[in-house]
């Protein structure tokens, strides 16, 4: 176990694999040996240059496996148990870090962003980023469990409650884990907006009311508020600038945005309506002390991740993975180490 | 007391003295001299054309003046007695109404936007509209309590407590007013931004610790978070894109923004920040269940108006009147008609 | 149609049926002919005359029926229409009133507790207080909204979400109503207590995790938190102050406590609970803006209230639909005027 | 500085002086030469025996002093620096702690009340609970931080805002504070009730606007309401359960009751009250991530502690000093190691 494969992104779309020492623990960390590593929207849109971060890099950020090594001081975690990784690295001393806002960080670093992560046969992390996951719960589902914690933040954050009207940007990982939370938390109808069919039927698989393409919302133009109503809480996860300008133009009166997804560039926006409207415009980011919860929402089977999946490859066959992630209508393409 | 005087915007800077019949009442509704009427940043900007509104219209939407009148089914109001509008005109019925978000209203009128305002002899308000003004206060101070009862909502929405640290873009009327409540919140630490020198000073004295000009932010560039450090609330009072932006730049993770101002075009903004530091944008608009409040506030001192006052026209020389209120280190200019 | 029977409650335990004039109509009621009306915990509690209120009174808060004639100003509702009455009589001038609390009116009366109610054949009520019943739903099932309106509140105002451990006591129609709601709010867990033994049975049927018998808990004295953890939310319907003090015990840190209930006499707290674990009492007073969305829930199946039902009289055998009301296994007995 | 003067509570009203070892500083922790240390309602009440800890006991949870030795990973704090202690310790594991909370850590220790505090000599506290105190201000206002910061958390938690009415129970330290800071953050005006007359004359000159004595309130009985109205917010900081049944007389519809007081016993409570105002009663426990701030508030004279100040002893002369501590009319008692 001295020597291990890793992916390396050098720039983008150039990965390649290497042969490296496995890393050395330190008192509280743990030895990981992935199972099952996710290819996220971040990691995709980082492969291509889109998302910029320091190159080279071990992407992934969406992994689980199995505890093969354990630090001296580590409690509470074993060798041998099946675990999926919260891959935040925080300092614990800052003034959020004291507030319990960990994700909030002076110094955090997100695995597979900007520091090494889950495309590799082994991951160091430190003990307290790792969920035990329960029994009955395949790690490759497990692996899934960071786009469902991301929506359970965001869903919080926006106060869903029963009898809400909520409309849902994307129907990718993020999207659809905020459909699912939203009608769990007593949301009446929710509406999707997604431009690959495939994922728009999905999305009404998983309880949507209807869905849309952006392509159907700019025919609809002014008409679109007249066609749909206006909703109670938006959530915006496609990380595009269009889809902010329609979340502004069809929220209701103090009604709540919630923002997840990642633009890299400046947006437009009509203000003006959020002052009139006393419109609430809020960020989420990460997933602050939810990720046991999601996980759990997964392992008793109310938020259903199985359908995310759309291949398996071989860390081997990087490249392919890369390649099929790339296509619109896959959600998740997951790579086995 | 059949005919009155009223000033019309016929078109942008065209504005016209006429004499018409003074409004007959209905048994909801009382007739109101008009002693003081406040030129608003909203008026100077209708007046202009910035602001787009019906014309021709009587402008002015910050006024108190004497009761004359009393309709028959009104209680609690009687002749003689010296009320301040507030110049808000709801439908009481639509689902806002119903529950007390009389300023989100689907009919809402704001008198001197797009209702006939102040700028003349004798107004018709329903009686829910008038505030009688406490023993001891003029009519010309009660008549800027608009201003300061937007500036309380804001601050309200804002949650401003103690301890924290504030930025407020706009020493207007409104933002100087903020500045006062926040103080009064118990901010530690309130930093104004505007343009114009003497309204800086007035902020000063007003409770600011520190007044910059946009130009010293601009000059600032990225360095303005290393020398301002950030904020945990911003209120945004001018109405300028700019302002917005350095709002964004500079308010901390988990701040809240809360914007008051008219843009009247669109803001490029880097929504980013939004995400990624958890912050939250809040609109906030007009006065709902605060004028009481703001104008008890003036009585009692604890927020002071006296010195927005910089000058006084009679009705007849209206035009004058708004020429003077063009200028930017005048704040408001009081018509007595 | 000029006169008709209603049950008035004269003395406790003592209900005669009187032949009155139908109530003439004002301009803005509107006169329903009742369908069917449920016999209510507060309407058994005045029966008895454990609660008091001023006699003689026709009793019956939940009721619906068919609107048979309407006001000359009324809009909106038209003879024939199927409606379910939100027993609430508000005087929308009031402070409350004017910020949409109307059921905090200061002149607030409740129709079957303060003003004559459901047990009659026909009742005026103003048109503000009819919804209109959704097509498919049968007006007995839409006369036990009042229930379910009344959970709805208490699970906003507990906050219930994704995740929470809930504790319900009391397994009557509120109870049983917001162990239903907290769960479509998306609490984990639920659990209920009550005293008889189908309810609690009901109570597993309708998604409760676990019962338990207030003699359990007094068995398990300071074991029960031991046995059952700690609650993040707990929502107290059964009006018993020994609930009460369960409640407290069990409540976790910065838990929530929702009181329902109505004791008619002081309860003796250990409030150093309350600030060492700083948890919140809150108060949850009938159905402020909810009930159209109770009503909804009902129709589209969400909610279920079929079961509550426990026998239906005619208003003629009025005392005996009383005795059976009387019955603790009993939830809802409905009367068909 | 190997050896020690430290004043045991051995028995309820015997407390003698010992000598012993310095303790043994660890890495992460610093040893304080105590230079004030003030006598609190609970150092009393411990005193006295009403409230019960483990015995022996060194009491003193309000102080400060200078830092003599610092351990190896001590970072931030040097040596000759003057300071005043947070009196908490808490694991930095637990959940609580985890979303810091740690003032509900699960291991929490009160210094002078479950872990030994302040009236020695010298005390080893670990290097996060000293907060360093700011130029300009004495040690002797500093060691009154603790008070300040019970207050300041209560306050905040009660959302106090501009324009409300707030009811202060006692007008010790915490309540004294409490009626400065709910008057810096905004409230209109302050009543407070209080046994002690020369304690209710040093509230009216710190702000309040009008005091009362329990027996007052008692004989107002039911007319209390009539003569003082409802109030928004109330304070509970005396520790009387006859001041809870007033609050939840004198709170208004959907006011707020923040409960900081330690009873020792239960309260009758009429929770009726509770439920139909839908009043909301809040703990409010220490003082999580305010310290700083109402050391700050202090120091910057916006909070005033000097007249809380009755006396002051040599720890030799400590019997005298508690002698002094248990007389009503003196607020805090300042003993000197
Ligand atoms: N805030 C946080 O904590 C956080 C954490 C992780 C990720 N993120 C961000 O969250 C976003 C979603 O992540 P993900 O993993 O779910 O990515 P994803 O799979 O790329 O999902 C985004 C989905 O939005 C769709 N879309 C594109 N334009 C749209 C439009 N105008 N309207 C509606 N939908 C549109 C995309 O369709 P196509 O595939 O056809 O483009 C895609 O299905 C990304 O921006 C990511 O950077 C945020
Ligand atoms: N939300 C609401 O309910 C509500 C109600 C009424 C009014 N408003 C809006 O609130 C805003 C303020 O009203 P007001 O009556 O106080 O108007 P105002 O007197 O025009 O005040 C705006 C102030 O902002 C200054 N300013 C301009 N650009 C700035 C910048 N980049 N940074 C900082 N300050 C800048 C202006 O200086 P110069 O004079 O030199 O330009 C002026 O002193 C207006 O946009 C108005 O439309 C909102
Ligand atoms: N806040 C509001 O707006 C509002 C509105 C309406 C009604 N209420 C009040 O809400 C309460 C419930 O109303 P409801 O119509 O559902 O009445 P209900 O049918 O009488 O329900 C109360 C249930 O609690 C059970 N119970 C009695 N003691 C208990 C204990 N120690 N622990 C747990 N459960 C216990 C009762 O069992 P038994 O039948 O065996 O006693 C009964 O099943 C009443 O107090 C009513 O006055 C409040
Ligand atoms: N929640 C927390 O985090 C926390 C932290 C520390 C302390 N505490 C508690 O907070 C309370 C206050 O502490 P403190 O240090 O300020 O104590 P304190 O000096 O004993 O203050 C309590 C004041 O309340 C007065 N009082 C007694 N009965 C009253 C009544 N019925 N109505 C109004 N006032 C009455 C007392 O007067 P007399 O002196 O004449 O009795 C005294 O002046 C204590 O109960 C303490 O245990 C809570
Ligand atoms: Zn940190
Ligand atoms: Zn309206
Ligand atoms: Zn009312
Ligand atoms: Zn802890």
């Amino acid at each position: 176990m001295t020597r291990m494969r890793i992916a390396v992104l050098q720039e983008p779309f150039s990965i390649v694999l290497r042969e490296v020492e496995v890393p050395k623990l330190d008192s509280r960390s743990v030895l990981v040996r992935v199972a099952s590593c996710a290819l996220s929207g971040t990691d995709v849109r980082i492969y291509k240059g889109v998302v910029k971060t320091r190159l080279p890099i071990v992407l992934g950020q969406e992994f689980s496996g199995v505890v093969v090594e354990v630090g001296d001081e580590v409690e509470g975690v074993s060798r041998g148990e099946k675990v999926v990784v919260e891959p935040v690295l925080y300092c614990g001393k800052c003034v959020y870090c004291r507030r319990g806002l960990y994700t909030l960080c002076e110094q955090v670093k997100v695995l597979g962003v900007n520091s090494d992560g889950g495309l590799a046969e082994y991951v160091k992390v430190p003990a307290y980023a790792v969920h035990r996951v329960p029994a009955g719960l395949s790690l490759e589902e497990a692996c899934l469990t960071v786009p469902v914690a991301v929506a359970l933040h965001a869903v919080r954050r926006a106060g869903v409650g029963i009898g809400d009207n909520v409309l849902v940007f994307g129907a990718g990982a993020i999207g659809l884990s905020a459909l699912q939370l939203a009608r769990l938390s007593g949301a009446d109808r929710v509406v999707v907006v997604e431009p690959v069919e495939s994922k728009r039927r999905l999305a009404e698989r998983l309880g949507a009311h209807e869905t849309l393409s952006p392509r159907d919302m700019e025919a609809l133009g002014d008409g679109a508020e007249r066609r749909l109503g206006r909703f109670d809480v938006v959530i915006e996860t496609s990380g595009s600038v269009d889809a902010l300008r329609h979340a502004l133009m069809l929220v209701g009166k103090r009604g709540r945005i919630v923002v997840v997804g990642a633009y890299g560039r400046e947006a437009r926006l009509l203000v003006d309506l959020v002052v009139r409207r006393e419109v609430t415009v809020t960020g989420s980011w990460l997933y602050p002390h939810v990720f046991r919860k999601a996980l759990d929402a997964i392992a008793r089977g109310i938020v259903s991740v199985k359908e995310y999946i759309s291949g398996r490859y071989p860390l081997a066959r990087i490249e392919e993975a890369f390649r099929e992630a790339l296509k619109p209508e896959n959600i998740r393409i997951i790579v086995q180490p």
